[in-house]
C-alpha cells in the first residue's frame, strides 16, 4: 500500500506518493497562497494530490493514509490545526475539510517539525529506540521519536526544542522572549553573527565573499573560514558552540540513541560536526554509557513529506 | 502482592514493604557505610528487608517483586550499577548479589531519581499522559514518566535535568561544567547566593536570623523575604528565577501534563510556586493549548523507596 504526504508551509504546499519504505515514487508543489480563504487552499491541496495519482496511474484505492504537516500548533486527536500563524489558520477543522475530498480515509494532522523528524528516522533512524532531529535554518525546529512514536507531550505543543533558553536576558528571539537556542543556533541567527564581525573587522575575506555573491548567507563565514580567514573562523568556532550547548542539553535530557541534524546548513558536513560532536561529548553528562550518534539528516525538504506520509 | 522498594543512599539504606497503591506499611533505615565491601552493604541490605519482612509478620513469599533505586548509572538490562560516585561502587552485579538473599525474585535497578519521579508518579501523578519530576536539593534531580514508563535514554543514563545548561560559562556546577542548571536552582546554589547578599548588605536581616538559627540554610532568605527584608526579597526572586528558568525548557520540550517539585524547599509552597508558575506560563512557548500542571511533590524521603518498589 502507499501513502500520499503533504507538506503544508507558508510558501508552498509540497505532496507526495510514498511507499511503505519511505521512497517517494512522485512529488509535486504548488504555491500556498495563504492569504485565500482556507477553502481555497485545501482544494489546491487535493487538486495536487489527485494530480500525482494521475500521473502515477492511480487512484485513491491503491492509498492507505494521508497525513500532513503543518506549521504551529496541531491537535490531530479532533483533526484541528489549533493555531498557525505561518499559515493564517486558526482552529480550522482540516481533516474535516480533507476528507470531503478524499472520503472515508484515514488522515492525520501532525506538526511540520515532527512530521519532519519522523521522516529522517523513518529513513535514516536505524530503529533507534530514541531519536531526535534538529532542523537549522530560518528557525531551529526539533522532533523527538521516542520508541517509534512522535514524542508531542500531552497537549500536542511540545519538542520546540529550539525555544530551549541558553542565555537568560540574551539575543531576543522571534517567538517574544530572550536568549532562546533558535536565537543563536539558527542560519538567521548566524547571518546576523557573521554580520557583526564583518563590521567589526574591514579586511575580512568576508567581505570579498558578500561582494561576490550578493549577500551574506549561512555559506559566507563557513567558505571563508575554510579558507582561513581569522574573522570567519571566529564566527564559525562560536556558532559551532551555540550549536553544541543544545545539543548537550539535549543529551543531558534525553541520552537520544541518535541525532540527526538538518536544514542547508548540515551539508558544511564533518567541517561543522567534528567540532560540535567534539565539544558536546566532553560535556555530556554520561561518560560511562554508550555515546549518542551525532551526524547530518539527508533528506532535506522531501523529509517532511514522508514523514507525513508514514508517521 | 507486595513489594519492597530499597533506596540506596551514599549516608543510608532505606527499605520499605510497599503495596501496590504506593502505601508504604513498615520502613526502617540503616549506615550505608560506603567504604566498606559491596558486600558487607549488600548484606546490610538484606538484614534490612528480612526485619522489615519479620515486623510486618509476613515472608519473601507474600513479595511479588523487589526495587533498588541507587544514585549513578544504572544498567537495569544487564542488573549492574555502571558508576556511582556517591556509594563508591563501579560496574557491581548487583542483582546477582542480591538474588542470592532474594532467590528466585524479581529485582529491579533504578536510578535513585527515576525511582522517586516514579514514586511521585505512583501516588500523586493522577495517570498522568507525561510526568517531570525535579528535585530541588543538594543538587538537582529529574526524573520523566512517558505513558506510565521511567523515560531513561538508550543507555539508561538520561534524564539529568539538573546539568540543561542555562548560562554558558556561568557558575561552576559540581558536575566540571559550568552554567547548569543545578549551579542556580540547587538549594546549595540557594544558600550560596544568600551568603552573598548577606556580604553585600550588612543591615539585612538574614544577618540575625543566621545568628538565631546557627547557619544560613535554604529557608534563610525565605523567612526573611516574608517578612519584609529587601535583601532577602531580592534573593527569593531571582532563585525563582533561576527555577523558572528550567521549568520553561522543560515545557517547550515535553509539554508535560503536570510537573511536580520536591525536596525540602518546595515547603515554602505558594510562595515559591506562584511566582514560579506566573513567571514559567508567562514564558511557555505554547500560548493555545492547556497548560501543564506545576505543584509541589509530597513524598519527600519516601519517594525514591515507594518508586523503587513500584517501577
Amino acid at each position: 500500500m502507499l501513502n500520499i504526504g503533504i507538506d503544508l508551509g507558508g510558501t508552498n504546499i509540497a505532496a507526495g506518493i510514498v511507499d511503505e519504505n519511505g521512497k517517494i515514487l512522485r512529488k509535486g508543489s504548488v504555491p500556498t497562497g495563504k492569504e485565500r480563504p482556507t477553502e481555497e487552499v485545501v482544494k489546491d491541496i487535493a487538486s495536487l494530490c489527485f494530480s500525482l495519482l494521475e500521473q502515477e496511474g492511480i487512484t485513491l484505492d491503491d492509498i492507505a493514509k494521508i497525513g500532513m504537516g503543518c506549521p504551529g500548533t496541531v491537535d490531530n486527536e479532533n483533526g484541528i490545526i489549533a493555531y498557525s500563524n505561518n499559515i493564517r489558520m486558526e482552529n480550522v477543522p482540516m481533516r474535516e475539510m480533507l476528507s470531503s475530498y478524499f472520503p472515508g480515509k484515514t488522515i492525520n494532522l501532525e506538526n511540520d517539525a515532527n512530521a519532519a523528524a519522523y521522516g529522517e528516522y523513518a529513513v535514516n533512524g536505524g530503529g533507534a529506540k530514541s531519536f531526535v532531529f534538529i532542523t537549522l535554518g530560518t528557525g531551529v525546529g526539533g522532533g523527538i521519536i521516542i520508541d517509534g512514536k512522535i514524542y508531542r507531550g500531552f497537549n500536542g505543543a511540545g519538542a520546540e526544542l529550539g525555544h530551549i533558553i541558553i542565555q537568560p536576558d540574551g539575543e531576543q528571539c522571534t517567538c517574544g522572549i530572550k536568549g532562546c537556542w533558535e536565537a543563536y543556533a539558527s542560519v538567521t541567527a548566524l547571518i546576523r553573527q557573521t554580520k557583526a564581525a564583518m563590521e567589526k573587522d574591514p579586511n575580512s575575506m568576508m567581505h570579498e565573499w558578500v561582494a561576490d555573491y550578493g549577500k551574506i548567507s549561512g555559506r559566507t563565514a563557513f567558505e571563508c573560514a575554510r579558507k582561513g580567514d581569522s574573522a570567519a573562523i571566529e564566527v564559525v568556532e562560536n556558532y559551532v558552540r551555540y550549536i553544541s550547548i543544545g545539543l548537550i542539553n539535549i543529551l543531558n535530557i534525553f541520552q537520544p540513541e541518535k541525532i540527526l541534524i538538518g536544514g542547508g546548513i548540515s551539508k558544511e558536513g564533518d567541517y561543522l560536526f567534528e567540532p560540535v560532536k567534539k565539544i558536546v561529548y566532553k560535556y555530556d553528562y554520561n561518560k560511562y554509557m554508550p555515546k549518542t550518534q551525532i551526524g547530518a539528516a539527508s533528506l532535506f525538504n522531501d523529509a517532511g513529506i514522508i514523514g507525513a506520509a508514514l508517521a
